[in-house]
């Protein structure tokens, strides 16, 4: 077992948010921070920032606070931020296309290296330099550069059918922005959902009790 | 105080589930659901289906299960869906000409009503018969028109200056795909964040630990 798996799940949901903190604080160019400012910033307790980077060895010194960038290395360690995880990109329409550029803009070492979609009308067109494929181009696609994940940006009623296809191609790993549960159909996938429905319908619940 | 407000945070944040449930339910013609069949479809327990529904005087019956218009139609209640939300789109680029289709293909009654960007290269282009308006067109729009949200697909250096134009022109819902923390500015607001940045963080933190 490594050091990882012994971070509860708690902690983990709260890293991005300290890695994002710590990020900003890099770009201020601040080079120490204390557990309460991190608190202040991130909306919680001093002691809860303490407990949390205690988790996986913080850094903190009495008085002197974290060091900024040792912390966020460690941090990017554990997510494993410092590997290139290279992407192809489901469906081609906007969505498609603004994810394109997020996993291009982000230092997060997400690379897109494929584009696909089954509507020929995108057959001549590319995206951050990168041709749109068909759908059919797929398996040889996978097979010659073995993605490690496949991001879904297609319609809801494509998805069982698409990532059905894409799990028999070997990918394992799911940004999915349909309303498919990939990871109950496939239990051994790792998934991560951005449910935009249900976003929405917690906004209007917000509106409805405010 | 109203029976919503007696309802747990955590039951709340089931509710869109439950409902995409009912939905495609629905949608297949079956017109009753028991309690364990809703927890398969959601991977919890017939007791967690039934503790959550009573919260708000679930139907039930014992042997019968529950009635889906019913269940439906009260979650929709619950959660404000019935009632129209207009909603101004800020920044016309790939990510918001994809909300602007989630708006409209969804049967939640958020409808987009305008969708402004500070780039003149959009200026003569519309999005599903919108035309797409200069940012300096919004004060005069929204005295007019008043939105209930604006939707910020902007990048996130320009969303603290935007954001607070749209405080001041009476917005007070958002729906923010910035990293900006919204209601930590403006406590009074409500915000429901897409933070795309943390979602693919997590997606690397569970692809190095698979």
């Amino acid at each position: 077992m490594t050091r990882e798996n012994n971070i509860s799940k708690a902690v983990i949901s709260r890293l991005p948010l300290y890695y994002r903190a710590l990020c900003r604080l890099a770009v201020d160019g601040k080079t120490r921070v204390s557990s309460s400012e991190l608190a202040s910033m991130l909306g919680g307790t001093a002691s809860q920032v303490r407990q949390d980077l205690n988790c996986f060895g913080g850094f903190g010194q009495q008085g002197m606070g974290y060091d900024i960038d040792r912390l966020k290395s460690e941090i990017r360690d554990i997510l494993g931020l410092d590997k290139i995880k290279t992407a192809v990109i489901i469906g081609a329409g906007n969505l498609g296309r603004a994810i394109a550029n997020k996993l291009t803009n982000d230092e997060l070492n997400f690379i897109p290296i494929g584009i696909f979609d089954s509507d020929p009308v995108f057959s001549s067109l590319s995206v951050k330099g990168l041709p749109i494929m068909q759908d059919d181009e797929l398996p040889a696609f996978c097979e010659k550069f073995k993605p490690d994940i496949a991001v879904l940006c297609i319609p809801d009623d494509k998805a069982p059918e698409l990532t059905d296809n894409l799990v028999m191609l070997g990918i394992r790993n799911f940004w999915n922005f349909t309303g498919f549960d990939i990871k109950k159909a496939y239990p051994f996938t790792n998934s991560e959902n951005v449910y935009l429905t249900d976003s929405l319908i917690t906004l209007s619940y917000l509106i409805k009790n405010s």
